[in-house]
C-alpha cells in the first residue's frame, strides 16, 4: 500500500502553493519532454495513473482523446480535479480513487499517462503488469519518475564544496526500497529503485523500450528560471515510453 | 580520435598490475553478469571492440564461436592478446589495430561484444552505426561501460561525511563530453554521456533495448571482496544489450 500524504492537510496546502500546482503542465518544466513523446491522442480511450489536480486529463481531451481515466489516491486531490473541470469535459472524464499499489484496470486502454507517480508505488512489477494488461496491443505507456539519482542518497540534499561547487552526494544507490525525505511535511515515503530495475521489470513483461530520457532544463528554460540549473549538474526526473 | 594511453609505457605496466589483466575476466567482477547475457556462441562469427588482452576472444572460441575478430588501438595489448593465444586458436583469431572512433567494419557478424570500451569513443553515434550495419539481422551486441555517474564529475573521488558515510559526488551529469581522470597515470581521457544518450541513440539506429543493468556485486562476491561494497553505493559499470 502506497502512502497518501496528499490527504494529508499540511501537505496538500503546501503540495497547492507549487508552481506546477497554480499553472498546471506550464508549471512543470519536464512537461515540455514529456508533450514531444505524446502518441497522435485523437479518438484514443486514455488512463493518467496518479492524475492528482488532472490537468493531464484535461489536456488529453483538448488534444483529441475520446474517453480519459484519472486515477488517484488523494480523495482531496480527486475533489479539486472534479471542481477544475468544465462541464463539457466532465463526462468523457471518469476520476476514480485508488491506491495504484492494489488496484485493477478494468478498461481497456489505447494510451497510459503517469506523471512523478510510480517512485510511491512498492510493488512496480504488479503495477506494470496491469497496465500491460490494460493495453491494447501497439499502446504506449508515458511516464515520468523521480531519477533513481535523485532518490538514492540517504539524505537527499546538495553537498556545497569549498569552492561552491554543487555536487549530488549518491549512496545507497543499490539498495532498493523506502526513502523518507521531508518535502513540504516531514515524512514524505518514496521508493527508491534503479533505473535498470524500471527497465528491466517493462523489458520482462513484453514492453518494447522506445525512449529512455534523463530529464535537462532546455536552454530557454534556464534563461527562464536560472534555478533550474541545478537539474544540469544531477537529473530529477527521468522519462520512459514503452509499447506493448 | 580516441587517446591511445594503452601505449603509454607507464599505464601499460600499471595496467598490466590489475587484477583484471592478471586474472583475465576472473578478475572483473562484473564478467558473472556479462556471462548472463552471452547468446549461445556455437558456430557464430564474433567481434570484440576494444579487445585488450584478448581474453574474451579466446572465451568466445571456448564457447564455440566459429572466428573471432579482436580490434584495439593499442599495438601492446595486441602484441601481449597474441602472445598469449594458443596456437590451435591463432587461426581463428584476427587481432586488428584500430581506432575505434574511425573504423570500419567490412566482415559480418553474428555477435559484437565491448568491456569497457565505449567511455573513450568521441563519436558514439557513428561508432552504434558501424556496429549495426555489421551485425546481422537478429544479431546482438552486449556491452559494458563506465557508468554515467561514475563518470559525470568532474573530480572523480568519494566525498566522506562527518560521520563516515561514503558519498559519490555527482555533478556535471548533463554536461557530456571530456572527463580528464587519474587513474594510473595523469591525464586519461574518458567520455561521459548520460545513459538516456547510450540507449536513445541505439534505438535511433534501429537496435532493440534487451537488457540494462546497473552493475552491482553478488553477497558472494562482497564476502570474498569486502572492498567492492562501495560499489552498492554507486554504479560503476552499466551494462547494456541490444539486439539489431
Amino acid at each position: 500500500m502506497s502512502q497518501n500524504i496528499y490527504d494529508n492537510d499540511t501537505f496538500f496546502e503546501g503540495y497547492s502553493q507549487l508552481t506546477r500546482s497554480q499553472f498546471g503542465l506550464d508549471g512543470a518544466p519536464e512537461w515540455e519532454s514529456l508533450e514531444r513523446q505524446l502518441p497522435d491522442l485523437c479518438g484514443l480511450s486514455v488512463v493518467d495513473l496518479g492524475c492528482g489536480y488532472g490537468w493531464f486529463c484535461r489536456i488529453a481531451l483538448d488534444k483529441g482523446a475520446k474517453t480519459v481515466t484519472g486515477l488517484d489516491i488523494s480523495k482531496k486531490m480527486l475533489e479539486t480535479a472534479k471542481g477544475m473541470t468544465p462541464t463539457c469535459m466532465a463526462e468523457r472524464i471518469d476520476y476514480v480513487q485508488a491506491d495504484l499499489d492494489d488496484f485493477s484496470l478494468p478498461g481497456s486502454y489505447n494510451f497510459a499517462y503517469s506523471s512523478l507517480t510510480l517512485h510511491y508505488i512498492v510493488d512496480i512489477e504488479r503495477f506494470f503488469k496491469t497496465v500491460y494488461q490494460a493495453l491494447v496491443p501497439g499502446g504506449y505507456f508515458l511516464f515520468s519518475i523521480a531519477h533513481p539519482i535523485f532518490t538514492a542518497p540517504a539524505r537527499q540534499s546538495w553537498h556545497v564544496d569549498a569552492e561552491g561547487r554543487k555536487s549530488w552526494p549518491v549512496n545507497g544507490y543499490q539498495h532498493e526500497g523506502r526513502r523518507v525525505s521531508n518535502w513540504i511535511v516531514d515524512g514524505v515515503v518514496r521508493q527508491h529503485r534503479t533505473l535498470g530495475t524500471y527497465v528491466n521489470t517493462l523489458l520482462k513483461l513484453g514492453f518494447t523500450l522506445k525512449h529512455l530520457e534523463e530529464w535537462a532544463p532546455s536552454a530557454e528554460q534556464l534563461a527562464y528560471f536560472p534555478a533550474l540549473a541545478e537539474d544540469l549538474e544531477r537529473p530529477m526526473f527521468a522519462i520512459i515510453k514503452v509499447q506493448r
